[in-house]
């Protein structure tokens, strides 16, 4: 594989070379470690720096529909649009390739839209080491709003949280009530609620419960809420006007820049530990862990003193 | 405090003390490590290993008032039963403690079950370091059989089903087709299908999906599909009977053990990641990384460069 000919295809911002490399961020490649300076030159000279805007919902709101209507608006308005959708039932594969096909239809022919979905592999730093690599491709290709879409109310949401400048959580009427959401911690991650298929039953409830969930709580930002019908693309201009608000938001508080800071520690601090796993696996391979956990079982070692043992193995 | 006092309260079942140990879990507390050894020889002094349970699903799916029925049915058959709710809703509180509230009302007056809620903080191995340790703290006071219940469908499912012996994963008719299923990879992590609210219309469709797609899988265990009425307390016992089987086939194929090890070698990996990560923090508080996250941000440095730093101030 030649590194740099791959490199000039994502500066051209050519969709095969932008796929391979990602699917190189998806594997743990260790040849990133090689071009990863080239790519953070390469998105420091674009004119500015790319928007991640995350999207999350549960199953069933609509993800998908959503993500497609705020390609299509944010392209009306001359923007270059990348899609990361991550999914986060890691260490399988299928359903990505799936949510690819399926979006893929709407916008394949256009060249100013890049779609990618990935796995997050293995489940110690997974998506913090991956995700960071894999905006930062579709930035160096010219990506200028890219949005990342990931399924379900999790852990996976906060990591997306943490990865974007602002963070759509979606809703649908009657989907589960407040407490469910109250729960599931969205309120804290929401920057911008969109309540889709807004022309069913129940959406005027559910928008305002979520109001009322909101009035209790104090924070420099509230979070607009936005009704969409996303299959009839109704919605997607409203959208991006709360978005635009929110970013000039973070601009104006310093927010912006606090945000960026703290997602280069994480990255910084992922690639470190991910550097000294592989240093583990490269030492040892798998026995020497193995035969550390087999002693842990028979309760002759506690996991602290295994874990020293394991550091010190490292020299 | 008295470390000791606390240890030994454990060892006898007192719900304070279980209770406060595992808060110095969830806050990562440094003094575990001391305590470590001890808890660690608490559980291997037990008849026999905890057998741990994984509980998942949706929100909506009456997780809840599964564990709830799981708890009188475990216990109905003697045996001493925790309850360790997983809030992946990772940094923030609120959530857990109504979940707690909410649970407890049932069994607050039983002395042989033991529920508490955990949030799972940060997000660099939270859980992987957290949950084990937990487990073990629950597993040293006497219990038999540990639920793990968390919400979504996500990272931390799949997270859960990597720590539990048995996975269930809860349905209820009507709560999103097939391919949301197949997305959220639950196929993969399920060694026990509950499709609740089995009184509702759609069950037999949701049953009948359900079995269509595991019969596309080949595994050397299939799945089996309860449904259960959780509200009613009806279908408990089948479910026991499931999960009881399914030890059965665990043990049988040596697949227990194999489990159990891989188990002990993600903690022991957890722990002396979790140490490392402490080190860096003592040596350079904050401070150090934050320099090297303002180059990355200039392009100065790439993410790999700035690691390498980060690793070599480690001495």
């Amino acid at each position: 594989m030649d590194l740099d000919v791959l490199v000039e295809g994502v500066r051209q911002g050519r969709p095969r070379a932008v796929a391979r490399l990602i699917t190189l961020v998806e594997n743990g490649s260790p040849v990133l470690r090689e071009i990863s300076a080239e790519l953070v030159r390469l998105c420091a000279a674009r004119p500015e720096r790319a928007r991640i805007i995350g999207l999350t919902g549960s199953p069933g709101v609509g993800k998908s529909t959503s993500t497609a209507m705020l390609v299509r608006t944010f392209r009306e308005r001359g923007r270059k649009v990348g899609v990361l959708a991550v999914d986060p039932s890691s260490p399988f594969t299928g359903g990505a390739l799936l949510g690819d096909r399926v979006r893929m239809q709407d916008h394949a022919t256009d060249s100013g839209v890049f779609i990618r979905s990935m796995a997050s592999r293995g489940h110690l730093g997974g998506l913090s080491w991956a995700a960071p690599q894999a905006l930062r491709v579709l930035e160096a290709a010219g990506c200028e709003v890219i949005l990342v879409e990931t399924v379900g109310v999790g852990q996976a949401e906060v990591d997306i949280a943490s990865l974007a400048d602002s963070t759509i959580v979606l809703l649908a009427p009657g989907m589960g009530d407040g407490v469910q959401a109250a729960k599931a911690g969205i309120l804290e991650i929401a920057d911008v609620f969109v309540v889709n298929k807004a022309d069913r039953d129940g959406t005027q409830a559910t928008i305002r419960e979520l109001r009322n969930m909101l009035a209790l709580v104090e924070r420099a930002w509230r979070p607009p809420i936005v009704p969409t019908v996303a299959y009839r693309g109704e919605g997607g201009g409203d959208v991006a006007d709360a978005l635009d608000a929110h970013l000039a938001h973070l601009e104006e508080s310093g927010e912006l820049e606090r945000r960026r800071r703290a997602r280069a520690r994480d990255e910084i601090e992922a690639v470190a530990l991910a550097a000294l796993r592989s240093r583990f696996a490269h030492l040892h391979g798998d026995r020497r862990l193995d035969a550390l956990a087999v002693r842990v079982l028979a309760a002759e070692l506690d996991p602290y003193a295994a874990a020293d043992e394991l550091l010190a193995s490292l020299g």
